[in-house]
């Protein structure tokens, strides 16, 4: 079967599904946690190299305080939570910005924990203008030298994208990684999430014809 | 019912369709043009503002010569068609390489043919490290500073990309004009296109919650 290298998981749907549970909005955030350790692991069991966590935007802090300090925390504790597992993390947003949340600041250059292994990347006021806005032109515009100069320089190009909650768009996640990813998308909302859902991404990509634009 | 105001589109499985009907995979292009005007005409109607196609990729020319040549023509033959329309045209593409037609070269800044109208943009020897090559870094990296710096400048922000011939990729479609643009697939390949795709393309967009990114 044929594995992706490099998984990038936008895991939406956490507000609609709070709400399906009655929930205010805000509370969605918090049970998004135990699904993102089971599907580190899932990663971890069948290979995966690695693995990029859509953690939050700097369009995202626009929203009311409320649901950006509930999705603030969810990430400083994800971040922490697999800073206990064997990986090499790295967080990767804007931290000049108010929004970036102190507690991650060392989390912002890659570190290896426990026995290291899969690399794992979490963007956390992220903004693909933010990501796109140092480019600088190579002479031959080589993708190599423009992908060296990106904000996110440090994440690899992503082969397979894994969306939750229905929604089949990007919403900005790493423009430049994603330009050959395959996009597979599960109709329920992060928090409900299963290991058939992964299984089920990793069953439809090892059917693709993988072509890098060629 | 909410009509997107910019289409992009991506004609995909030329090839794969020929192979269908016993022929060689390059004669399967010239079967994409009578489908380029049938959805040009179909977007007219319904009132979209602007139309993006995907002609070829600077990747792409990297082909057996036999294929790049039936593509480029193919390219060459849609401009021409959609110049006798009403349009206000443009082609982008990297024209400092060989692999541009020269017979394209007088459609590359915006010229309004016929009554004029709906914005049709063809992407013709283009490249996503190529349009990203010539990007600056803005004083605040808004968004607007950003995509004035592409080399696709021109090319507004696309709400909904429909892809014909299976794949859930954007193989380098304008990546930053695709951040938050809605993906529509159309199973079958290009050659097949039936007004019913672009309905049913339609129809779901309109039930789309539309956030960008906010």
């Amino acid at each position: 079967m044929q594995i992706p290298e490099h998984i990038g998981v936008i895991p939406d749907g956490n507000r609609r599904w709070a709400q399906s549970q009655g929930l205010n909005k805000e509370d969605g955030y918090s049970y998004g946690l135990k699904p993102g350790l089971e599907l580190f692991k899932l990663c971890q069991k069948v290979g995966v190299k690695e693995l990029t966590y859509y953690g939050f935007t700097m369009d995202n802090t626009k929203r009311r305080n409320v649901q950006t300090e509930a999705f603030t925390q969810a990430c400083i504790d994800a971040v922490k939570m697999l800073a206990q597992e064997d990986a090499s993390l790295l967080v990767v947003g804007n931290t000049e910005s108010p929004k970036f949340p102190d507690e991650l600041l060392p989390y912002t250059t890659r570190k290896t924990f426990g026995q290291g292994g899969m690399k794992v990347n979490f963007l956390v006021n992220y903004g693909w203008h933010w990501d796109l806005g140092s480019l600088r032109q190579s002479e031959k515009s080589s993708k190599k030298a423009l992908i060296n100069s990106l904000k996110s320089k440090d994440i690899s190009r992503i082969d397979l994208i894994i969306r939750w909650g229905k929604r089949r768009r990007l919403s900005g996640f790493l423009p430049a990684q994603s330009v050959y990813s395959d996009f597979y998308i599960v109709d329920e909302y992060w928090p409900s999430f299963k290991a058939e859902h992964f299984y089920a991404a990793l069953d439809w990509y090892s059917k693709q014809d993988i072509t890098l634009g060629g």
